[in-house]
């Protein structure tokens, strides 16, 4: 007798752009490989440096194309040596006379190079640029200023979503480095509904700093003024920035001591997640050893602090469904509720439609 | 594609103590968690050392309160701090208003120390003391007297029980220590049927009496006159008494070189089973390197004898459902059925009932 | 998530031999197992060194009779010592009043030991042993001229066959050694089809020939005629046959240098495979240390180069059901595919007539 189990088919939106890799993360040369919703991607690099994604898998016999060889822009199929173009076109037949089946086509995906990220569109509908969110202050400013960071999580990607939606938990979950000494749990936040995102802000005072901030402080010991404001974007992309100031400054980046982040999740599948972090700083940004260690200690942070957690939730919730099982909502849970709800119509009206 | 193993919903019996940990498990400042009934339980002693046990799941969002911290008697959620009393109650909001949500409560479960087991009730239905069987004599006597071990167990838990319930086994599993050189197979057990309750007994002769007890007789290489007497309560509790003696005494625990042993099984899941077992023996009880040495051969002996056939039977069988494959039943099987009946019948009642 | 379990009636050949084992695989005095068609097997041999097989669960607790005792040509259950004579009947029952139930019966599988491998008959209906391809060429020759090897796969058996059956894959996915140089691909086949068997043949020529055969040439460095011939019989049998020769003599074995070869498969589960091939060549077959060398490079090749490409389309496929993934189809499919339908054939008239 075989058993096989049956995964229930998780509603991803579809028509959307989710990260795929990181730029540094498919070098020159590589045909990287990665599942992206339940969907085996290759990826690789032409030779000008385009990055292109299309299905892993040979139409002939299922051959993995990531186990295969680059021929200039092409890739030959490991097992029979088809060889595709990078739009998936069959260019080569070894076999027989020679002649290309019509069928002999690999599903490409659109994917587009921004803000450090590869970013594909995965669905049916024709991608559009203008769904892919603005990240740009991520690409300003000296390189020693930015840095990314990737994460594989055995949870759904919305566990991840609610973690930075609900920042609620950071005095609860991280050390001292990122506390808000009890002065952001009591705070409702202020939440900001626009055309398909939502954001929530958070303003307090705390003694001295949050750590990451403090030394940077005129007075590092002193009492600051502090901002959390952080913007969701579908499909599971928060923008977040945080900063602290001394003086009467706006609560901005602009005039505060800060960083402006970007965390982003991209389901392998439904018990899976790929997700990114990147952050600039507005700070000694040419210091490239404190980058270095500010991203290793955001990375370190994570997989240690919340990661365990997540994984845990994730563990012990046994389905996808959060609100099957009828969570007891508080005031921290406004803007990762008001998430899972929007994202769920945005997958509904797509199912809709198709 | 992906395989794994069937599991059946298997109707446990709910209205029931089972044992959750052993009283030496649960330190006086441990969260202890342990899977019981498919069901994630945390347990701790309040300060005056009274066990308790909870779902181990925030009602929030559903991360394991095991992860948490204790607060005097109370534990708080490792991810956003609700803290909850051990009754379950929360206690303490650290979000918002501080408003408690009327829904913000936490499943107990009732939990006993006895005997030096922490017993578990998860039905629905009103704990019943009355139903917790009395075991006292592993209570009475000297420390160094009495061991308790505990196994994990990769099977069903009807099969543990069906190898205590048929000692026939022991001649063929078990090595020189505990045999009965032949002695037990041919015997058809007496068997007493009372209140939920089944009971076998064999009496035979052995030259000399099982290795356990032979230095203890009179002439350790002569014949000796022996029993085994188990007795078999629900959930999953066998009680077994084993004796030997070389004169005319009566063959009972009273006037027998013997001892008094518990096994008692708790599902984990339907295909993986808590075991434990307890033993007081009559004889140098004072001698607790003899004590340690003992328990340490008990464990040894099960986990490298019984212990990989009942995994392989479960493996071989596939299914819980040990009647559905029609079985060829014998003499010696006249126990171990007589209690899958029974404990079929008590769960058909139950179900029933709700 | 919420996963289900679905029972999958996995379509083999069961009125068929498979092989069980190697010759050299099952001892004098071994209790070998394995799991064949999903059905765990016990294999040994009797005290005259004959083979036999049978259902390795006893049929009283289900528990495997490998982990038993040899007892003279019969074998003793691990756990309550039932004795099972080598036609599977119970011979002894040391319980109760040691009579033997009527239901106390092992089913037995016929097994006979030809060409180096034991080979098994599944099926219901009675072993016909005119279905037994003949490959006794493996049997004639010196002993150093002859090896054996086995592997175990994660793919699906078609998967394997169709390897075997497509050799135009040997210039892609193999080295130096055995190429044709990219003359194998451009050619279609010729195909015989017979009773129940297909077979295909390639005729080219190589400058030099194929490395395994180079040195034996009269010009290792010249131009080569070359030809593979290959017979595919149910279930899973494949001889191959392949030679050079540098002179006009006809293309077989008999006039060139070659090597006559086995590959067969055993399903274990519709997920995992048992692979052989068995090879003798037809020159140097007195050196022992070459032929050593020669099964090794064979096993290394296929491990390192095939396998992986096998295992990785068996996990992108995500199901055996190769025809419902719509492949490409090309010429050199024309083997492989016929064989599928053939198969697919016999498999649907099987369960026709049962």
């Amino acid at each position: 007798m075989e058993t096989q189990t049956v995964t229930l088919q998780t509603p991803y939106l579809m028509n959307a752009w989710y990260v795929a890799a990181l730029s540094t993360e498919v070098g020159p040369e590589a045909l990287f490989h990665r599942k992206i919703l339940d969907t085996s991607v290759l990826i690789y690099r032409k030779q000008d440096g385009t990055p292109v994604a299309m299905h892993d898998r040979c139409p002939h016999r299922f051959a993995p194309l990531h186990l295969g060889k680059r021929i200039g822009d092409e890739v030959a199929c490991p097992y029979h040596a088809l060889q595709f173009d990078c739009s998936g076109q069959c260019t080569k037949n070894p076999h027989g006379n020679g002649q290309i089946p019509k069928a002999a086509k690999v599903r490409s995906f659109p994917l587009v190079e921004r803000h450090g990220f590869l970013w594909i569109w995965m669905g049916e509908a024709e991608a559009d640029l203008d769904r892919l969110p603005d990240y740009r202050p991520l690409d300003v400013g000296h390189e020693n200023g930015v840095a990314y960071t990737y994460m594989h999580m055995k949870a759904n990607y919305e566990l991840i979503v609610d973690n930075v939606m609900d920042l609620s938990h950071i005095d609860h979950v991280h050390g001292e480095i990122i506390t808000t000494r009890g002065q952001l749990s009591p705070l409702v936040p202020q939440m900001r509904e626009g055309d398909e995102r939502i954001s929530a802000r958070w303003e307090w005072k705390q003694t001295p700093a949050m750590l990451i901030f403090a030394n940077f402080m005129p007075d590092p010991a002193a009492e600051a003024r502090m901002f959390f404001d952080i913007t969701w974007a579908p499909p599971a992309n928060i923008q977040l920035s945080v900063g602290a100031t001394q003086n009467g400054a706006a609560l901005d980046l602009e005039h505060c001591i800060g960083q402006y982040d970007l965390h982003t999740c991209t389901p392998e599948t439904a018990n899976t997640t790929h997700y990114w972090f990147a952050t600039r700083r507005n700070h000694i940004e040419e210091d490239g050893d404190f980058n270095k260690m500010k991203i290793q200690a955001m990375h370190t942070a994570f997989e240690t602090e919340d990661g365990p957690i997540i994984e845990a939730v994730h563990g012990e919730m046994g389905t996808p469904e959060f609100f099957s099982l009828n969570p007891v909502l508080m005031s921290n849970d406004a803007a990762p509720v008001k998430v899972r709800r929007l994202l769920k119509r945005l997958i509904a009206a797509e199912s809709a439609a198709a």
